[in-house]
């Protein structure tokens, strides 16, 4: 079996105006949708970045430049099990991940077997995922204005009652660090002592305030306290002040952090994301280089289609040692592209999927509809700072703000 | 595609009475052959150690007792694909390990591609490997007795001639540490600047010893210095007196070993084993770790047979920064059990099986007669230290020895 083509498709869907730390989502979101054709006639798709994020895209305005149509020259004639060698022609870990999903989601269907079984096989059949609360402005979508603690008791409890989710993570770096405390006292207080919380400022505090705030969510009994502060420094020296087990996606974001965040003991937790590191395989890798260092695992999200949604269900399915609830945005879409229904949180889980390949399927119309969006966007990129700029022409994202 | 049996045949075929630091190798070894069979009629064959190492082996005299009958019970009804469950629930990884490969031996039969596709593609065709340079007394054998550095230049000689290696692995820690220097300047003088020189006194120096030693030995540019000493403690200190790169296969063997050694650096090279280390995904996830932290990779070897050798050349070829030689004893082999010629190094390197699965069958007869050679044996494992004290009733296997 042999590549016959690749072939790049973005697409654009709303978002709803959620708060962080580098501003507010803008109206759109941005995701790029990949194929890979074989000369036996069964075709792969993976979901990737849009432009947005990495710059990984061949814009149509440039044919045959970018990453990947650079992709697409060595992929052509390649046999879609030589990963090894691909891995190695495509140097980007976020172009190769979309390759390797493809090209695991061509073998999954031609030997009739689901992506997670051509990895090891999934050791759970139901991945956990977190309820993924943000601070949000009132825009055209169900949930209103969520932006005092209060409120957000109110997101939570909807996500709870509808999704059955059991943990709860709270993307902070939006209200001043006292306000986002007391939100995390009336989440603990409304939810009792069976609840996971994580609270994520996305490093947006100082060092001597990542310190101060940690002992005033002590007594709160978080999971993990993900990127407080910026870099493996700022991180060790805030690890070394709490008892709270900090984690990160934001100073280890790459194989080659790992050795500086051991030898400075600045985190307990890595949140991986397949997206980012390389693919399903260099997620599994990730999770045993997390094993032999004793440093726990957790999953990362962006804003995603259900082939991305699909693609972190066999992710953690094949890594045992994955035993937190997993982040993902998916709460927060309203159409997907796939065939049939969207994925549905039950008891806060996702079923893995075990159709072959991927376990999802692409529905052109919608594709197409999604496609046509992105072409009559002015934007190209989702820049939450510019979002939020519209909103308070004197917004600067400052780090640290506090 | 379900497992139905499991079935281990032990083994023993003679072996050149070959030194080490433990004594010298006994008349015969042992090794055991693991079959898995399937409801769709595919066997899978794989290749483990004999009762001696590890102690692995459900004995013959105790039907239903060890790990392979419990591994069995585990396994009866499982998908071979389903290989990290099966690996949680038998975990050994010496015995894992077999059955991983005769699972992927399964595996590739059935979708009509080599192991090594299974994890990525090989991204070598052919595998480097290095000579194996044993001191030796007189035996039945071709190679006559080795006990000097000048016998040990003609057994060098011999296999550079006959195999084309290009690299020189001496197993010392067998004469006085003199004459093995004494042996690599010579080699290094007969050979020259293009060989690599490798040198592995199992750690029968003391930590003084080890630095005195290494600094003789810095003017004949060895490619890695293997267990000069004793445990990572050991090891680490003399890594801070030389120049000289330190491998290991013994301070460092699994990877609960790797955060101790990374944190006093006290490798550079760390030799997996597919055998002891948990298969070929667990060699694969070593390479990786060893990549991460930006250690070196070689392979380790046991005295095997050719079932062992299949599988140590795909856990080679898949292994990217696996790019130094790898150690094998199958150069003293004289008769194997797979079906055809034995392998045959040429230019120092071993092509790549690309035949579905481990790319070599069992012949039946030879393992009939390999199995019958067992049952005769009045041993059941290759006692080293005993062998020797045949030779040396006074013997004693120190460590450290000087």
């Amino acid at each position: 079996m042999r590549i016959t083509d690749l072939k790049t498709t973005p697409v654009a869907f709303p978002d709803p105006p959620l708060r962080n730390a580098w501003g507010v989502h803008a109206p759109l979101a941005f995701r790029t949708i990949v194929e890979l054709t074989t000369d036996e006639g069964i075709t792969g798709i993976a979901e990737t970045y849009g432009a947005s994020v990495g710059s990984v895209l061949s814009s149509e305005s440039e044919p045959g430049q970018g990453p990947f149509a650079a992709a697409r020259r060595v992929l052509i004639g390649m046999d879609p099990y030589h990963l090894n060698r691909i891995r190695i022609l495509i140097p980007s870990p976020r172009v190769y991940q979309a390759v390797e999903i493809a090209c695991l989601d061509i073998i999954g269907q031609a030997v009739g077997k689901p992506i997670c079984d051509l990895l090891g096989g999934a050791v759970r059949d139901r991945v956990l995922f977190a309820a993924y609360l943000f601070f949000k402005y009132d825009g055209d979508d169900p949930w209103g204005e969520v932006n005092t603690p209060e409120a957000m008791v109110r997101e939570a409890e909807m996500f709870v009652e509808r999704y059955g989710f059991r943990t709860l993570k709270l993307k902070g770096g939006v209200l001043p660090p006292a306000e986002e405390v007391e939100t995390i006292r009336l989440l603990r207080e409304r939810f009792g002592p069976e609840y996971q919380l994580r609270l994520d400022p996305n490093a947006i505090w100082s060092v001597e305030t990542s310190i101060r705030v940690a002992q005033q969510l002590e007594p709160y009994d978080l999971e993990y306290l993900e990127d407080p502060t910026w870099g493996i420094a700022g991180m060790a020296e805030v690890a070394r002040r709490t008892a709270i087990p900090l984690a990160t996606n934001m100073c280890v974001t790459r194989f080659e952090d790992i050795p500086q965040a051991v030898r400075a003991s600045a985190v307990n937790v890595i949140l991986g994301d397949h997206h980012s590191w390389g693919g399903l395989t260099a997620f599994q890798r990730l999770g045993h280089v997390c094993a032999t260092f004793s440093l726990g695992m957790s999953m990362h999200s962006n804003t995603h289609l259900g082939l991305s949604m699909a693609a972190m269900i066999h992710a953690a399915a094949i890594t045992p040692n994955l035993i937190t609830a997993c982040d993902t945005h998916y709460m927060w879409l309203q159409e997907d592209i796939i065939v049939g229904d969207m994925f549905r949180f039950e008891e806060g889980m996702l079923r893995v999927p075990t159709a072959p390949g991927l376990g999802v399927r692409l529905d052109r119309d919608k594709l197409a509809r999604f496609h046509e969006r992105y072409l009559k966007s002015q934007e190209r990129m989702r820049d939450d700072t510019a979002a939020m700029r519209r909103r308070d022409p004197n917004y600067l994202p400052l780090r640290p703000r506090w």
